[in-house]
C-alpha cells in the first residue's frame, strides 16, 4: 500500500449551480496514467432524523427532476457558506422545511456520498423531541409536503427498496441501530 | 403538490469516464426558470456486505483521489454493461477484489447516492457465510487491501465519523437493524 493513486493533473470542464467538475489526470500504483472525473461540490450539506416525543420521523415527499419521481426523505440542504457549522443548517432546514424545532440536538454519522468520483459531504443530526411551532418557510424551487411515520414502517420501506436515497437510508439505519 | 420542478431543456456539457454532466433547465413550480445540474452515471454499481460464518465483516481499504485520502468501505464495484444484473455485479466485485465467495446472497437495499444532483444507484446485497477461496483479481486502477471486523467495531467507527462513505454506512447499519 506505499504506491497508490496520485493525481498529476486537473482541468476544469464546467462551474455548475452546485458543483464543479473537473477531469483529472491520475497515476496509478502501475505507472499508467488515465482520465477520472471529479465532481466538486464545495458546499456540503447537513441532513437531520426528527423524532417526535412520541417516537415517529418527520419526512419529507418532493419532486427530484434528476430521477424524474417524487421521494420521501429525511428533511436536508446544503450549507449556507464554506464556513458554517452544519448544525446551523440543520438548525435551519428542518424549520424551513417543515416547521418543527426543538433543543434536543444530537450528532449521529457523517457522510460521503459517492466517494469515487465526487467529494460532497453530508452531516446527519438527531433531533430528538421535535414540536410543529410554526409553518414551512420554503425557497422558492421548493415544494415539500410532510408527515410522521413509524420507523418500523420506515424500516420496511427501505427493506422493500421502496426508500433509496442514501442519506435517509443511512440517516435511519443508523439511527434504529443505536 | 400538482405542480413539480419539471425539466424543460437539457445540454450536454462533458461526457465523462464514468459520469456525464448536463445542464438541465427546470421550470419551477412557479413558472420561473432555473438552470440545475446533472450529473447522469449510465452504468450504476453494486456493493457487498460480506458476513463470514462467525460473523465478521470483510472490508477494503483504498486511496480515493476524490477525497485525498484512503477509506474503509464495503466491496463494491460499477455494472459491466447497462443490462447487467446487479446480483452478477456484486458476485464479480465480491470475488475480485477479496477472493471471497459465498452462495447465500439477499438483497439487503437499494441506493441512490445523491438524489440532489445525480441519478447514481448501488444495489446492496448481504453475502453470507463467506468464505475465501482465492486471491484478489483486481483491475489495473485498484489497489485494495482487504481484512476482517466485527461489526461492534465498525458500528462505533461509523458513529464516531471515522467511517462515511454512504453506502458502507447504509449497508452496514441496514445489516445491523435487521
Amino acid at each position: 500500500m506505499d504506491k497508490h493513486p496520485e493525481r498529476i493533473g486537473r482541468k476544469l470542464i464546467y462551474t455548475g449551480a452546485v458543483v464543479n467538475v473537473y477531469q483529472d489526470q491520475i497515476k496509478l500504483a502501475d505507472g499508467r496514467v488515465e482520465n477520472w472525473d471529479f465532481v466538486e461540490h464545495p458546499m456540503g450539506a447537513a441532513c437531520v432524523v426528527p423524532i417526535t416525543e412520541d417516537g415517529q420521523i418527520i419526512m419529507v415527499r418532493q419532486y427530484r427532476p434528476a430521477l424524474d419521481r417524487y421521494t420521501l426523505e429525511l428533511p436536508a440542504g446544503k450549507r449556507d457558506s464554506l464556513t458554517e457549522d452544519t448544525l446551523i443548517t440543520a438548525k435551519r432546514e428542518l424549520g424551513e422545511e417543515t416547521g418543527y424545532t426543538t433543543d434536543n440536538w444530537q450528532k449521529l454519522i457523517s457522510l460521503k456520498t459517492t466517494v469515487a468520483f465526487c467529494n460532497e459531504f453530508i452531516d446527519v443530526y438527531l433531533a430528538r423531541d421535535v414540536v410543529r411551532t410554526k409553518g414551512q418557510d420554503l425557497d422558492p424551487d421548493e415544494d415539500i409536503e410532510i408527515k410522521e411515520y413509524s420507523p418500523d414502517w420506515l424500516r420496511e420501506e427501505i427493506y422493500s427498496g421502496r426508500i433509496q436515497d442514501a442519506k435517509t437510508v443511512a440517516g435511519i439505519m443508523s439511527y434504529l441501530a443505536m
